[in-house]
């Protein structure tokens, strides 16, 4: 349960939102997939999801940072369940914001590994 | 993003554990799914995943119930997140232990759902 194959796609796209390659971005996720935005708002579908992205990177004036630290990952069916420190730099913080996030992937026919349900908020959710 | 038709599912499956009856709890499972039984310790398959349950239903003596507080899901392709509260009541302790605990769950081709990944240590997984 502790490193994975799952780990340089994920660093990957946190270099794809970094860099605001919303194309590239788009590619880890299942046509069907649902972000959520923050808590309360979800985006499902590449369509919404992109959109949700460009929100983000002008509402943090194209200067966000994300990336990741430690990881479980647990398998279950055609499933894996990753539980993972996402660490955003923000211009406007002094201090990384550190969260423990929830994604979901699926295996694809091909064999490779689709976003199905992206959650940086983790448990956190239940705060709201 | 509030209540969900997983919620009754979920509470039946914690039926199933009070009562200890392990031919009903398999049910609810995929045939390849993973149990979290401890951090770092996983039990895959219903063999498996049962044997645990019979396993931690001896250590606390018979006298282990478990249910469920607030909850959130989030629906992408056709699997479920579920971010949920777990409230443990274990005879040696005096208060109630809560877990965030996440779940996966896949529709099944009859379109019920099944559980892939039990976790219900959620994102405290990443303290071990």
């Amino acid at each position: 349960m502790s490193d994975h194959d799952l780990r340089s796609l994920i660093e990957a796209a946190d270099r794809a939102i970094t860099e605001e390659n919303f194309d590239a971005l788009m590619e880890f996720y299942a046509d069907d997939a649902t972000l959520v935005v923050r808590p309360g708002q979800t985006a499902t579908g590449k369509t919404q999801i992109r959109k949700a992205f460009e929100a983000i990177a002008a509402h943090f004036k194209n200067r966000i940072t994300v990336r990741q630290g430690r990881m479980q990952v647990i398998e279950g069916g055609d499933t894996a369940l990753v539980v993972m420190e996402t660490i955003l730099e923000i211009p406007q913080e002094d201090d990384p914001v550190v969260r423990r996030a929830t994604y979901v992937f699926r295996r694809s026919a091909a064999g490779g590994w689709l976003c199905v349900v992206d959650n940086s908020y983790g448990t956190a959710l239940l705060d709201v």
